[in-house]
């Protein structure tokens, strides 16, 4: 029975990679990425795209893999796509922005490779989230084959600098936190999401991260120093205004509001009655907390992203206390936040009025489904990766078991709707591409633990900033 | 009996410039602005602050009146307070900003100025508007000193520069619109205009035009031709993508939904369910037409708000057609725009669950209450900006009446609420200084319209831009 078991998970294993292998996308005779799905029965205009967010778990596994190049051809291909002169202008991409994704053109026998800055998406929101995973994927390159002289070349060291200065640029702002559209981030269309996302903040810190060990082991300065200044202000000030858990929605429930002044607790002017205090004073365990989607003027977000809070676990955003309490959370409301599709990209839906005025009523957006509040197997990853870093590896095993009894009976599909996730999404596209790397790399962090280190990063000293090049 | 009416006219504007005097602020012994308000029975924390937003009008009309020494000291004075020096850093003010307010401190004998870069607002917005409204002010010095030497001091040159760059730097998007968070403007609370409101907009407009006069007095050409990149793409797409007529709402009422592509039609993905349609059909007259608040990712705005579209008219954003349409149906809807105190800040308000929503309940914003469709005597002198540049003063002088009937009665408030502004604003503060400049600066500009010329900017020709120096 055991043995049989192993041989079926071992036939899905390979079945997830033959897939996988025909998602492959061979620029001038070298592998340079991976199509978002091979399902080409739905017509989609992107389907042909290599997107720079979707390739990051392909990344991971390829290199845990010891398949260095086609991460290194995609390294080095979007790179020469990045925007090296500044502009003064409008409707073209900006200095130091990574595309969204590229596809290959034929044209008269010759090869190109096309870049989309989003112009072709819907609502054509630029990403602002690509170049803060190319950042973290040429890290993990460098980690993972110890080649540290590929990021010293002056060409990655430049691009790097580029996103830096884009991120850190002076803007009309005081706040450490990066102001985002609606819709800048995998959660690409109108959700509520403005201002200053989780998921844009915790990648934007994973980032700063990665760029940080880069440029030191080059020797540049300037902008390290730069660096160094925001990392304890962005992480001190998402631990502390992100944070939810009962102590701290007893806090916000005493609110004053109309506090003006440097002493005011409430800060950001958030009114009590804009909070859905009653519910969550249920549903947050004792132990249990989490980071709030988004923080602004009035404004505190309080549904829980999937993938902002696994990565600030992950990247050390959130404390080792924090990290403790989100995956007490998720053990706790285990059906709600896991279901029976790991994981649920947010938790509530918005529904009724809500849904229509944060989402201009996105049909694809429905309550619980896609976006709001549908399950997402690529999530798998990183919930297994914060399950390792935070101890908890069983939390890990118990979400992949789920997985891998349904991925390949649907057909690998992109999301699964309803309150627990037992719905095939309403417009899931199958064989996506995603949807296999986040089984497949869960599977080989589930074998092997120390291919976390690839992602993750310890807690910052900011007393005392290493200065050293050790990767 | 007409000379009877024509003393308590007379007496109304000797009063309101009695108040108006009593504003100044005088520091080392010199006049560098105008107090919020001299209703300091609320004691509020800020009524001893000089808003750089609330001196434009005072500015204006101290212009016109020949008073140049306290808007020459205002410029001066706010212009030392502007950060000169990149930082990289969070939670200091950046590079080109000007601070939304100051006001005069005294220590051990010694005055000196004290800035608020919005850490003293409510929810720490950082004001946007500011350094628009700045130069727009310097423009006005300018062209009514006759004195371009002033603007073309180093440190002034330098200045205007450095809020050019913060405005057109490089940023994660490829729109020629601003990204701002909600409350960045006139309207500083959370109302559901984060993103890429219109009053920001109309005045980064009117400030490029200001800018790129006085930047080409000094020679200067690489931020002109940045900016003469910029002006024609931004006004475009506010002429394009925010305007609603009938025959506007017609296409957006039949878009379809989920374009991909360089092709789409509906380039934001607005889903037409999300507009309030069949009110709009009813409202909207055959021949009027107004900008609509925002315009982002399956979102449009169908609010209209006051100072984006008057602003609009006077720099020339708008069309001559579309400020025409706009005039229209401030004519067609005038109860609703206008009604008894010109006029609406925006219209409709926002109730029930979208209250909830846009404001995060906050009780100043109730609807038809304050920012939320209630009425601004400030408002006044840009509707008669608007009126005299599209040839319709008799509008202009209607309202004028309106208001002068009500204003010193009800102590020259803050704000009216109601839907026709009948009531006087629930927590407005009396002799509130935009008030009275509002009414005196209207006063002026309908006693001699040349003085639109201060603050109005004509069509720019993007073919040929001018070259020379002529203000």
């Amino acid at each position: 029975m055991e043995r049989e078991e192993l041989i079926i998970v071992d036939d899905l294993e390979k079945q997830a990679w033959e897939i996988l292998k025909k998602s492959i996308i061979y620029y001038q005779g070298r592998p340079v990425g991976t199509v978002a799905t091979c399902d080409a029965s739905l017509g989609d205009l992107h389907h042909d795209h290599c997107f720079i967010r979707d390739f990051a778990s392909s990344a991971l596994l390829f290199l845990i893999k010891g398949k260095y190049d086609i991460v290194r051809n995609f390294l080095e291909e979007t790179l020469k796509l990045q925007p090296k002169k500044s502009q003064l202008d409008a409707y073209t991409p900006g200095q130091g922005l990574i595309p969204a994704s590229f596809k290959v053109v034929s044209e008269n026998g010759q090869e190109y490779l096309e870049a989309d800055f989003g112009e072709h998406a819907i609502a054509r929101v630029t990403p602002v989230d690509s170049c803060l995973w190319w950042v973290i994927i040429l890290y993990a390159y460098v980690k993972s084959t110890k080649d540290i002289s590929f990021a010293l070349q002056p060409e990655f060291q430049q691009g790097i600098m580029l996103i830096m200065e884009l991120c850190l640029a002076t803007r009309f702002e005081m706040y450490p936190t990066l102001l985002v559209p609606d819709g800048a981030c995998m959660i690409y269309r109108r959700m509520g999401i403005y201002g200053y996302p989780l998921e844009i903040q915790a990648l934007f810190y994973a980032a700063l991260r990665a760029a940080r060990k880069l440029l030191i082991c080059a020797g540049d300065e300037e902008i390290v120093i730069g660096i160094d200044n925001r990392l304890p202000l962005l992480r001190d000030h998402i631990r502390h205004h992100y944070w939810i858990d009962m102590k701290r929605l007893n806090q916000i429930y005493r609110f004053k509001g109309e506090e003006y002044g440097e002493s005011a607790v409430n800060q950001f002017n958030i009114y009590p009655d804009s909070i859905p205090y009653a519910n969550l004073a249920i549903w947050l365990p004792k132990h249990g907390g989490y980071l709030a989607g988004n923080v602004g003027p009035s404004q505190l977000d309080t549904r829980f992203f999937a993938l902002g809070n696994m990565m600030a676990i992950i990247s050390s955003l959130a404390s080792e206390q924090q990290s403790q309490a989100i995956m007490n959370l998720i053990e706790e409301q285990w059906d709600d936040l896991v279901g029976e599709m790991p994981m649920k990209i947010c938790f509530p839906a918005v529904e009724k009025e809500e849904y229509r005025i944060f989402t201009g009523c996105d049909p694809r957006n429905i309550p619980w489904s896609y976006h709001n509040g549908g399950s997402w197997p690529v999530l798998l990853w990183s919930l297994i990766a914060a399950a390792q870093k935070t101890g908890r590896s069983y939390i890990g095993k118990q979400a992949l078991e789920i997985a891998q009894a349904r991925l390949s009976v649907d057909h690998w599909p992109e999301y699964y709707d309803g309150t627990r996730g037992l719905l095939i999404g309403k417009k899931a596209r199958r064989y996506q591409t995603w949807t296999v790397t986040g089984f497949l790399l869960a599977k080989e962090l589930m074998r092997n633990p120390e291919h976390l280190a690839l992602i993750s990063f310890g807690q910052f000293d900011s007393e005392n900033p290493s200065q050293s090049c050790e990767l």
